[in-house]
């Protein structure tokens, strides 16, 4: 098994007012599948179950349906430290391997959490002007808000939404689809439109979970802060405590968690 | 904007009595984006505010940042109907393009839903024995017992999980992730290793929502059957149709919604 939850120092809020804490946050690291020489694909995943994954994985891209139509597998961590990142396949003898366009580059290497946090590049600007705060108190009416405008999701009760709140505070405009990645992206490309890029001192609100693709995504517009309904992945931390990313998650019913820049979330009364 | 909801015709059950009904559905489906002539990416979206999901991609993916550095931007249908399928781009002289990882073909043709689902192959075996039924009062008690053993769940509350049921109405194994789609692999992968493959009879649970990819891997798989405690998307309620797969969304609290293979969904009394 490899460890799918870790440790992180936290300030958690109850109506307002901030108690620092350590809480356990889902693991999101890279695995790579490597198929004799050629890197399959890496994908984010939580540790654990890895070959089930490749397995899995390859059931779906490939011909395999048979234990025997792997001739061998193995798990391999490729750093100095334990942490599986590398699943090497080989198939027998004349099963169909996975389609081409699965193959996205022809190195072997793995690579880990410290390569991806590595490979992200900084912000062009700043996230923050120097004063910028985001009082807790305001975050879950904000989120609620977001809530009463998802029109489709009343309907279908199966969309995901993102918002942008300005840096008045006020929430621009909401995107629902049926993918997390959409909605964000939905929501940043109305803010291209507007020339508001860099996001600097705007709130990405999401209404599920906070992956580093997410945090990608949020850098790469350069907004100050991601407030979410459910939690974050340890990538998704790490990757915002990197780039002072205020990353807020389990905002709800007057409580939520800040896991990274909680220094510029104070406590207090509502402006 | 687009169609964002469908209607199809479901059977709701509430406590393990079925009523035929009307209900609307998410709408999935593929847009592809055109760079010039060349095919950037065709993703499953919820049709709508097209312009802008293809926008913030390219601030994600490319070198765009600012409303000029997009020198035309238009949203087409490429079919005979009126549903947008594709967005065309043209990037300003000099603007940094989406990294070659991400061009997947060179055919500058949108898909649509149809292409879609004519591409899936059916799966190699009967999904389920000639008198394989699923009663529906047994499908809610099932998705309990998996989640109180999602695990990682309960420490972190951001996990997704997947699970497989047995002919027998066993639960097999349960598999967590931070990925919807990585938990179904895992479940999968795990079946490989026992070669239970085509998994004829077998249910697969998932804890969030069905997607078309979610269909896609259980066809593959072989099984019998989803259910899942959100809800379905259009396209997997079509494609689990198209094959016979029982589609089983929204189970929870005594309720659940058929949307495809009621017939296999008896009402009565638990086994």
């Amino acid at each position: 098994m490899g460890v799918t939850t870790d440790r992180r120092q936290i300030v958690r809020y109850l109506d307002g007012v901030g108690d620092e804490r350590s809480d356990s946050v889902a693991v999101e690291s890279p695995l790579t599948i490597v198929l004799d020489d050629d890197v399959l694909v890496t994908t984010m995943r939580t540790p654990g179950h890895d070959l089930d994954l490749a397995a899995g994985w390859l059931v779906n891209e490939s011909g395999v349906c048979r234990s025997d139509h792997i001739a061998s597998m193995g798990a391999f961590a490729s750093r100095n430290d334990d942490d599986v990142d590398t699943v090497r396949v080989q198939l027998a003898a004349g099963v169909e391997p996975p389609r081409p366009r699965a193959f996205v580059t022809n190195s072997a290497c793995g690579v880990c959490s410290a390569d991806i946090l590595a490979g992200v590049r900084p912000p062009d600007g700043p996230l923050h002007s120097p004063d910028w705060t985001l009082t807790a108190v305001d975050v879950v009416p904000l989120l609620d808000q977001m809530r009463s405008r998802q029109r489709t999701f009343d309907r279908t009760g199966a969309l995901h939404a993102a918002a942008l709140v300005g840096p008045a505070g006020d929430l621009l405009w909401v995107r629902e689809d049926v993918g997390r990645h959409n909605a964000v992206d939905k929501a940043v490309g109305r803010a291209l439109f507007d020339d508001l890029l860099p996001l600097t001192d705007h709130v990405l609100l999401v209404s599920g979970r906070v992956s580093y693709e997410i945090v990608h995504k949020a850098l790469t517009a350069g907004v100050a802060a991601i407030a979410a309904v459910s939690g974050p992945t340890t990538l998704a931390v790490d990757l915002s405590r990197q780039h002072d990313l205020v990353l807020i998650g389990f905002a709800r019913e007057g409580r939520l968690n800040v896991y990274s820049g909680a220094a510029r979330v104070p406590e207090g009364e509502s402006a």
